[in-house]
């Protein structure tokens, strides 16, 4: 094998899309700490501590808090599988891309899945769920509390409510969501729930942490049938991540040092103060895309502030120009996802990217590329933007 | 919460357990190269680069070799859930603590588990795979190449013949030897391997590389039901890590990164000096065991020499000495495991771990701890072990 290997040299980007969003400059260091082993006395004070913040990023007490050793779909992967047993009925809350994910993953773990559909673009009415609930008897409910590929951020107190009268467990997708607008587990009372790092808890992606309440460990502790997953079965996890320490795997020590400090940031900052940010920085670029004549695909009421599908106008090729911002800017957005395909381009303000400077790139960038490729912008984006920032 | 949270300080270790192991320099500034997106045209080279890097380790031409994105014994689990439907006969060699999670892995799958099991620190004969297989008639078999709870390096070119004369594929962990000894994927006809970037590869955990030949791919387009891991299914795997590049989940793009450096060491070390280095050390630290009158676990021609166990000494408490090297030394040597657990420190000489440094460190370490402890040393292990580099 004559063939040599270069340095690594991806070059500086300026992440906008669905995730993985930026990382502070302290994640890159946090990566390089020296590598402890996983059962060192050492890392088991940085799990412990990995523990408590994410409990207060979930707003919950729960003991079993801690991340899956894995990516944001094994999170999904590992709620579902471990609460669901073959011939369980489960309702899903299909609205998008990744509900429509958790009720193929529901199916394969055996779950009898009925989906409630929605048209892409629009939250589930507790209306809609009452009514599907009188038409079957779910042991979970499940449902994406930010829809990554359609950008709508559903409301979840009600919901909970009524999933909890008809005794369902209530599943929650927070991958999109968890760090950039309130998620409170205890007090909305979400039985479980998932999330990835790569989002607003701006750390590298690989993990995914989860949180499970009293009724979903007890449903797990009276299952009749052993999970069919070994890698992601709570039961075992639980006693490596608990005081036990047991051994079950060989956990991805720099990835949670990375979340730890991740994790940290939010802490210092504060979660409200880090929730007005990625409102602000939402207001701002509504502003800019609202000004420049160009149409968000959610109605306003319903959108997730760190996650915005924009439509590409009728003659722009939307691969073309979010090529265009990669190559010329370094910007990443993400393209549109089944129905959106080819379609919108996804604007993500999550975590450390949702910033002013990257707003402000972002909105010049893109309007500099449309008027390069012939389409007219009605007004500045950037001067609308630059006003939410200067009020 | 008013708790502060300080910076990450894990201090120097010196890695010697049954992994992860030492990481080079290299590692850790790639590892801090800027992330970008699981999608981006850099990091899909960087991909591509990756599985060529692995194809030269594993030495193979298979198209399906990648990384999971997960830890090793997720590695094990991929083979398996893609590889084993319900109903399906499996016949797994048990002979210590990794052939044991295999079985029980199989199970989980639905595999009609038939157990070959072996006293521990003993490789299995052809004969006794041929006699097994007089009994059952399995769709697959597993063994564990290097078993990191005992030691011991199981001879395969022989029982792989045999199994293919069963009609039956062959599965290896390769997890403990990969990168520290051959492990010939195409000359030996192993039909499916997986193995953890922490171990001889000296890559952060959190990566399971994979690699499956034609006759494994086949088994899984022919099989009658989904795989019932979403996230290890290998169908939608492969598309993502294929041609298609098709969004399956969010990479974790800097253990790849680091992982990929970590692979191009080896290549300019080339595998056949990275073979020599893994046996000299393992010599040298031989030397020096036998000198000062400790016994290794396994017999000689047995050993595999990255991972060592060697008997703690009567009256000597194993975890004791541990905690102490540790502690005043920085050093981590792996505990007993299974049937050895209080009976034996595991000393492993993987990847960057595998090296003179270390090896002298070690034994200079353990000698003086002992005689610290009241034990008295035959003779100095660190002069054995420092005539077998003169030579």
């Amino acid at each position: 094998m004559s063939k040599t290997y270069g340095t690594l040299n991806p070059g500086k980007r300026v992440l906008m899309g669905p995730g993985p969003s930026d990382l502070h400059p302290r994640i890159y260091q946090a990566m390089a700490a020296p590598l402890v082993g996983h059962l060192d006395p050492y890392f088991i004070q940085i799990m412990d501590e990995t523990k408590a913040l994410l409990r207060y990023v979930f707003q919950t007490d729960n003991d079993l808090t801690f991340p899956i050793s894995a990516t944001g779909s094994a999170g999904m992967e590992t709620c579902l599988c471990n609460l669901i047993e073959p011939g369980d009925e489960v309702l899903i809350c299909v609205g998008g891309f990744f509900g429509d994910r958790m009720a193929q993953m529901a199916e394969r773990h055996g779950g009898k899945v009925v989906r409630l559909e929605n048209k892409w673009g629009r939250p589930f009415t507790p209306d809609q769920v009452q009514e599907a609930l009188a038409g079957c008897r779910p042991k979970l409910v499940g449902l994406v509390h930010g829809e990554t590929s359609t950008g709508v951020l559903q409301p979840l107190e009600d919901i909970v409510r009524i999933v909890h009268e008809h005794d369902a467990l209530v599943l929650v997708d927070a991958v999109a969501s968890l760090g950039g607008t309130p998620v409170k587990i205890d007090e909305w009372d979400i039985d479980a729930c998932y999330t990835g790092s790569q989002k607003c808890l701006s750390a590298p992606p690989g993990l995914a942490p989860i949180t499970l309440n009293d009724r979903a460990v007890t449903a797990i502790e009276h299952r009749k049938s052993p999970v069919n997953s070994w890698y992601l079965d709570l039961t075992l996890v639980k006693k490596y991540w608990g005081e036990e320490h047991l051994y079950h795997h060989t956990a991805p020590v720099n990835l949670i040092y990375a979340l730890r400090e991740a994790l940290v940031l939010i802490h210092e900052e504060g979660l409200e103060n880090c929730f007005a940010r990625h409102a602000l920085n939402y207001r701002a670029l509504k502003a800019g895309i609202d000004a420049m004549g160009l149409k968000f695909f959610v109605e306003e009421a319903h959108r997730a502030p760190m996650i915005n599908p924009v439509l590409a106008p009728e003659g722009i090729d939307e691969a073309g120009i979010r090529g265009r911002l990669l190559n010329e800017y370094g910007i990443e957005l993400g393209g549109g996802l089944g129905a959106l395909k080819g379609k919108a381009w996804r604007i993500g303000l999550m975590g450390q990217s949702s910033n002013k400077d990257h707003v402000m790139l972002c909105l010049s960038a893109l309007e500099q590329t449309l008027l390069a490729e012939g389409h007219t912008i009605k007004a500045s984006g950037v001067t609308a933007a630059s006003e939410v920032y200067s009020n």
